[in-house]
């Protein structure tokens, strides 16, 4: 099956996480913002499916908006996630905790309001980042150190797992530098996906975009002090 | 099959999305933090589960928490969902949107952090709650006025619909008599579940908690100025 995935093109953002997964996977899938008039038919997908918001996937007349509902649906199809209904309840358990990170990360420089720039927030970002290297960082590295999947078959969750932390050393690498000893399951969770032929091949090809300061990751010096 | 809640005492809170599937349903459910000694019971299972935080539903050996997540899985099982997977996608692609905006109105009194009293961050408060009334409100109502479901078979998104509607009114009830009157399919919507009597038995027992200042919808007059 043929997949279309619809992301802005330039920013890694939520749609790197369904990307990944396409990409470790070996899918046939094309990136339909990236290509030329990409964009236009992007924005007339959304209108016409009500999707609230970017990504979206296309999977012959199923469109589909939310990451975690995309991977969810698409991550059997491509050997990322087994059949049973109860692991992918688990998967889709852990998946949402990352939703709620990722939320959370985005909203270090954006504490306000997405439709702000962060310096015009920057003192709401400053309070708001503290308190997150501080209380939630260690709480969300904590939950998945304990569950962390070192063996056994590689899950979607476990690519999302990787991009996060990736964006968490480009956001925050002094604070990732101090957490990430006490966390050394989570380490080599991440080093095992970064082991992963197909991802390291797609990790060194032009389709990955850099870390830019337009994305969720974004790498402040004053909000890592 | 008997299912077990396990969420704060004494909140509505994330917990009420899966009460009203349970009560609508007419499940034989208990509610397990609200019972004697109860409240030492959710931490265990917390702790052991590797929960990160409630609701939990423990159903046999199956214990799932992140309330989209549960609800995926147990709607299908109370008749609030069908089979189909593709249908239970765009389900789950709504309640997440839902799920979003539920963070958006905690984070409009609580923009820093969780941690900290409102009184401690309440400047920021005022900011961001102006942006939610201006901008989120309108763009969340919309989208869910655009794909309001006023006839066929109830869905759990319906429910949750409602609850959000409810929550918004008790939280800001200026800004939504207001935005109420350009959203008739939502509010129709809203009163299709109100009128389903399981729900309105529920909804005037004492198992229905009272909106407090202490959950995620909290009415401060100055954030519905």
């Amino acid at each position: 099956m043929h997949y279309e995935l619809l992301y802005w093109p330039e920013i890694q953002g939520r749609g790197e996480f369904v990307r990944l997964a396409l990409e470790d996977a070996g899918a046939d899938y094309s990136d339909l913002a990236r290509e030329p008039g990409g964009m236009k038919q992007m924005q007339a997908v959304l209108q016409a499916h009500q999707g609230f918001a970017p990504p979206l996937l296309r999977a012959g007349k199923l469109v589909l908006a939310q990451t975690a509902t995309i991977l969810h649906w698409l991550a059997p199809r491509l050997g990322l996630a087994p059949a049973s209904e109860n692991v992918r309840a688990q998967l889709n358990q852990a998946q949402l905790t990352l939703a709620d990170w990722i939320v959370e990360v985005h909203d270090t420089h954006h504490p306000i309001a997405s439709s702000l720039y962060y310096e015009d927030q920057r003192a709401e970002a400053l309070r708001r980042s503290e308190l997150f290297r501080k209380e939630r960082l260690p709480k969300f590295l904590g939950y998945f150190e304990a569950t962390a999947h070192t063996s056994g078959r590689i899950h979607y969750v476990d690519l999302s797992l990787f991009q996060m932390i990736e964006g968490l050393r480009y956001a925050f690498p002094r604070a990732m530098k101090r957490l990430e000893r006490r966390h050394p399951k989570l380490v080599a969770a991440r080093d095992r996906v970064a082991r992963r032929p197909r991802l390291r091949a797609y990790l060194e090809s032009e389709r990955r975009l850099p870390f830019n300061q337009q994305g969720i990751f974004r790498h402040y010096p004053e909000l890592d002090a």
